[in-house]
Formats: structure tokens, sequence, C-alpha cells
């Protein structure tokens, strides 16, 4: 997970600082990789049925027709998105099927907190 | 602020889900340009530096330095980050001065956030 390799990690082991310290460099390098990824609306909207998927997956198929894209255009957006370590996917016979690796984006939300003020979680649905 | 004013309000009033139900297309386009601003090295480390600025905020002559980047191209990134409703500023004199909207950043931080899993505080320094 490209977060996770190369981000030096804090004393505790979690995360780079965002807020409360000058982000190194290379710490910076990475975590825009992460925030590149998301800063589109069609990967956004991948990532959100991917991560609401009944049973924690999702299969291509059912991605696909939700957008007015082409096969080839939503593949590359879902490899942005796998290459950032948002997601990951294993090949069943005809389909791919696609899930959240929620460790980058807890670590992106604990990056995005406030010291000391937990985010507010999502409500729940 | 481009995230608060445009984004339909959830039943508790926070903030559009993304992990928990698919993002409407208009939540996605407001959300994708956030995270947008947020995608690059440079403004990522000026956005960490306001953020850690002591007294809550930083002069401008104090950010172009530790970058090998011209006025106008900071000048730009901060605008970038400005339009995203991440940071605000007020000129005073010569200098304008960068503070952080933290509103925003928290509202990133909840909607990666898993509902009930509360991201990680960043450790404080």
């Amino acid at each position: 997970m490209v977060l996770g390799q190369t981000a030096a990690p804090t004393a505790d082991g979690c995360c780079p600082e965002l807020l409360t310290a000058p982000l190194a460099e290379d710490q910076a390098a990475e975590l825009a990789k992460v925030f590149k990824a998301l800063g589109d609306p069609v990967r956004l909207r991948l990532l959100s049925m991917i991560a609401s998927g009944a049973g924690g997956e999702i299969c291509v198929c059912d991605l696909t027709p939700a957008f007015d894209l082409s096969q080839p255009t939503i593949s590359h957006h879902l490899k942005l998105l796998r290459q950032a370590g948002l997601i990951d996917c294993e090949r069943r016979g005809t389909w791919v099927y696609y899930w959240l690796l929620p460790e980058t984006t807890d670590r992106l939300a604990g990056i995005l907190a406030r010291p000391g003020r937990p985010a507010p979680a999502a409500p729940r649905s």
C-alpha cells in the first residue's frame, strides 16, 4: 500500500502529521498521490459504490452500468484507485470483484482529524 | 466554503457519505474539488505549514522561503487551497496571513472515517 509503505511512520506507528507539523517532502509526495486519486468525481463515486457494496465487495459488472463511460475508462479509474492503495480486486471467472482497503481511508481520516478531536463518524445509513 | 455550501446535508446536517452509500453525482463533484486541492505535494506542505503555524496563522513571507518556487507559483497553490475552502487569508499591511479552516478538514475526516469507528486522532507533537 502506497501510504503505508513509504510514509515515515510517526512515534506511534500511525500516520504522517498534516495539521500539527510541517509535512516532510517525501511524505507530502506519497500522501498527494492518494488525495489525487480521490480528486475525481468518477473515482469518488466508484470508491463509494465499492465501499458500500453488499458483502463488502462489488462486481465490476455492477459498477460499469452506473456510469456513462466506456469499460476501459472505468478500468483506468479503478486502476488509479488500486495504485493509491484504496481498493483491491480479484478475478473470479468472468468478472473482477473489488473491495475497499479501509486501512487507507482510516489513515487519511486520522491525518485530517485534529489532535485530540477524533473525526465525527459518518452517519449510519 | 465549497463543501459546506453545495453538498446536500445528510440527516444530521453533517457530511455526504462516502463509505456507506453510493455518492450522488453532485456531491462527488464538490468533494472531488477538495481532494484535488489536496492532491499536490506543494499544496499539502503549504497546508501543513499553515495548520501548524504558531498562533494559528502564518505570514506568506514565512511560507515562500520553504519552497524552491516563485512567489506567483506559491500564490497560485494558496489560491487553490482557498477556493477549496481549506484555508482563508487576510492582508495586513505588506503581508498576507493564512490560517486553516478546520471545519473543512473535519468534514473530510468524517467522510473518510468508517461509521462507528472514529478516526484515530493524529499523534500530538
